[in-house]
């Protein structure tokens, strides 16, 4: 399984040895899904012992939940990073569907776990993802409530036309793979231009 | 969880035996996925023995094989049956967007299993599957062209576009629920405006 490394996953995490505890959940959550996996599969893929995994997470659900969390987070903070910005909506939906597919091709078994393992979340921590969730949403829509009423965006519903955005970039997770044709960069320009026409923008 | 029944979902498969473990095999992949699922915890949903589901799947394998190769038949039909249409290619493809969005959204249990489970086929299965699956996207890839050379359609690659037609579709098996402000049908006719757009259609 080619992807990136630990610490290009997750600079944010520290010590190194919960970085390669998430690595080793996330490649067994990938492959069998969240309740085929035992802590001890993925102490033992990360050279550890059971107990050693247990000093850094008290649980396999605590260790799908920084997975999912972190991963919303990054992609929160990507969203957000270029709704800040002051550019015309046109060019920043642009830069939003770039990097949005961007992130999902690249990274597509760690986005495979963060899209589509959240039904094993704890109601808690299933809340709490949710409220990123949410939060991913709100933004793209609002990007696309900005352009319309700039004039530069037509749509026929605000809140389908963010989740169709959104769908585009999640459902490359699924498919993707190294073997694809197109660059993670290459596809997200491809599909930043669908998203403008679809959004109803002249530009391209 | 709601969904339709039994009869309904697969009205060619016979007894109603076989369809009944169908549809708890679906449950329960749809749930905690398929390595994490029994053929006990299957045939007991069922209201069978362990034993009587053997009569008509000698494997769990078998009973996901079964359930995604009808899947992606059924799928398959649906849109073949609007590609053979003579019907312009702005019609058939508003039409086959219709169907494909409102049947992931009608069965996005069964869907979610036919989508995301594919990776537990052993070889020989996964490669039938494959098959089905590269000739939906090469019939939708294909109705592109016919737009393309009609001179309805415009875009700047038609692997791609017809990659993100599908990506559409599946993706609203993952996050569709009987909870969501649309119905299939208002949904199927919503993405097909979005999709008519983004393949450089004037035709709303």
């Amino acid at each position: 399984m080619t992807m990136s490394q630990p610490a290009d996953l997750w600079p944010d995490v520290k010590p190194d040895a919960a970085r390669r505890l998430m690595f080793a959940a996330v490649e067994s959550f990938a492959k069998v899904g969240f309740h085929a996996t035992t802590t001890r599969d993925i102490a033992t893929a990360a050279g550890m012992s059971p107990a050693a995994l247990y000093v850094h997470f008290p649980s396999k659900t605590a260790l799908l939940f920084e997975i999912s969390r972190t991963g919303h987070e990054r992609v929160l903070t990507l969203v957000q990073d270029v709704i800040d910005q002051g550019d015309p909506p046109v060019d920043r939906m642009r830069l939003l569907v770039e990097r949005f597919v961007e992130w999902h091709a690249k990274r597509h078994i760690v986005a495979r776990v963060v899209q589509y393992e959240l039904g094993a979340l704890p109601e808690h921590e299933y809340t709490v993802v949710a409220g990123l969730r949410r939060r991913i949403e709100q933004a793209v829509q609002s990007l696309i409530t900005d352009g319309v009423r700039a004039g530069v965006f037509s749509v026929p519903d605000e809140k389908v036309a963010a989740r169709a955005v959104l769908s585009l970039g999640i459902d490359v997770a699924r498919w993707y793979s190294e073997r694809a044709r197109k660059t993670p960069r290459a596809l997200g320009r491809e599909y930043a231009t669908l998203v403008l026409r679809m959004l109803g923008s002249s530009a391209e």
